[in-house]
């Protein structure tokens, strides 16, 4: 009975990206929206903002998860601003909500994005990303992908899997 | 260039309603979509169901704000659930997020969300709901509606005049 | 094994309190610190800088859980800054760990402190504080103190039988 | 005039280390009281305990940011529990109330408590941990120990130097 509007699709990434990530990242929001996936991210600048541009110009719908007290903050491509106050103790609701990542670069903010989706079992899908190891143990499993187009199809195969 | 859904308002009571409190929620929750607006909650059963049902009956958008670990928690008429993960830390981001909050009946946790609001100046409508003063202090400024369709007129014409 | 340091009694109200409110908060902090308990409060001004000098000149230990993301924003009479960066979401957490509340004045902040005591069941004492009801039932189970040592009586007397 | 406890250092780790690991906790935690140092951590099992049991040998002050609602899910050992109900966002907690932190193993809650402590420009010492790295870009600044004692060591000249 309700409005089917699935997968949701988390994007995260750095309010500083290079032009390179900038790119990319309007790319996989795009691809995403024709998938017709749903897209949540952090709501501000940068990475976030290019993936909701890209999204938005396929008609896609895009979630931010603000960390300030402002709606206004959210940049302009986000269509439902969730203000939470709680700065990056936001980034946990972000992980917990989507039900794949693509992480897109970005510095410690991404990292402790990361470290919550795969503590939370959740699918990580990296473009040019970090990586992570502990000696003697096997790698984070963070799948790599080479191009936007195949960050999005990772993603995607890997959240209706679960 | 993004979709504008809005304005955002809240609809906050407790999971064990009345009779009467699921009717009139239902009825807010119905009106609320015919206004164009898209509808808050808390994601769960007893008046955020019943306006949810409501909301969906007229083609609204609903948002869940969960408390859990599981999207599944949500009722059945959540279009976009959010996973928060923070039990009733999430009551503050309905608060924030919501441009004006609408009150039925409810217990302690719907008490919590109607201090946030008012804390955060966000307009709030009661339909039965607490009532609250402090001795040589005028009275907490809730607009009492007689009726789900005054409650929604009165959010909603409140939520444009901030 | 542990060192106990019992009850943790929360002490919540404005931070632009009266004359009389600061007086009666630094008489409750320096009782809650003669009868051996700890005390926990938001960590800022007013009520709550007033309640721990109380504690502070009887020898007592204070705990303040800061809603912005600086230690220095403690007031003078903190022990253990705990630092959230939550802004007000940091409310509940106070509610949470204390095993019961004195609640002196206050407004919408205490208010919502007041709504999640209650909710976690916690025991709750006013001193000159919020009255809340709702028509046809009984009011909410506020414990009115006429003094500050009558306050810290009842608030311990009451941690002690959950 | 209030009581100086500190620093404040943050012992981050899993529930289920390996012997070698908790060993190196209990020495951790012995050497942090040793020097005066308050103990922060998760208040849980594993690492935190071991970590937890070796300062109050020594007569330290132990503080857990527990994730659950219940003060009785904290070792033994800790002194200060602090209840927040909101699951792993209380990592956010930790790293920004600590002025440095030391990693002993650890999974993918560490791993988000490590990116939360650099985002907030917190010292990491890493004692077996987790190493990172984005190509092109510098590792990130994790101070790798051999021993428990030099990681204490090196901490609180971190923390001081700040």
């Amino acid at each position: 009975m309700s409005t089917i509007i699935s997968p949701i699709v988390g994007i995260i990434g750095g309010a500083a990206p290079t032009k390179e990530e900038t790119t990319a990242a309007e790319s996989v929001g795009r691809a995403l929206a024709q998938a017709g996936a749903t897209l949540i991210c952090g709501g501000l600048g940068g990475v976030m903002e290019a993936a909701c541009r890209g999204a938005k110009s396929a008609g896609g719908l895009t979630i931010g998860i603000l960390p300030g007290t402002d709606a206004g903050e959210a940049n302009p491509y986000i269509d439902i601003p969730i203000v939470t106050g709680m700065r990056c103790a936001r980034n946990v609701i972000i992980a917990r909500t989507a039900q794949a990542v693509i992480a897109i670069g970005g510095r410690y903010g991404t990292l402790s994005e990361i470290a919550f989706a795969l503590n939370f079992g959740k699918p990580v899908v990296g473009l040019g990303t970090w990586e992570m190891s502990r000696e003697g143990r096997p790698p984070a499993p963070i799948v790599r992908a080479a191009t936007p187009q195949e960050a999005v199809e990772q993603a995607l195969d890997l959240a209706r899997r679960r």
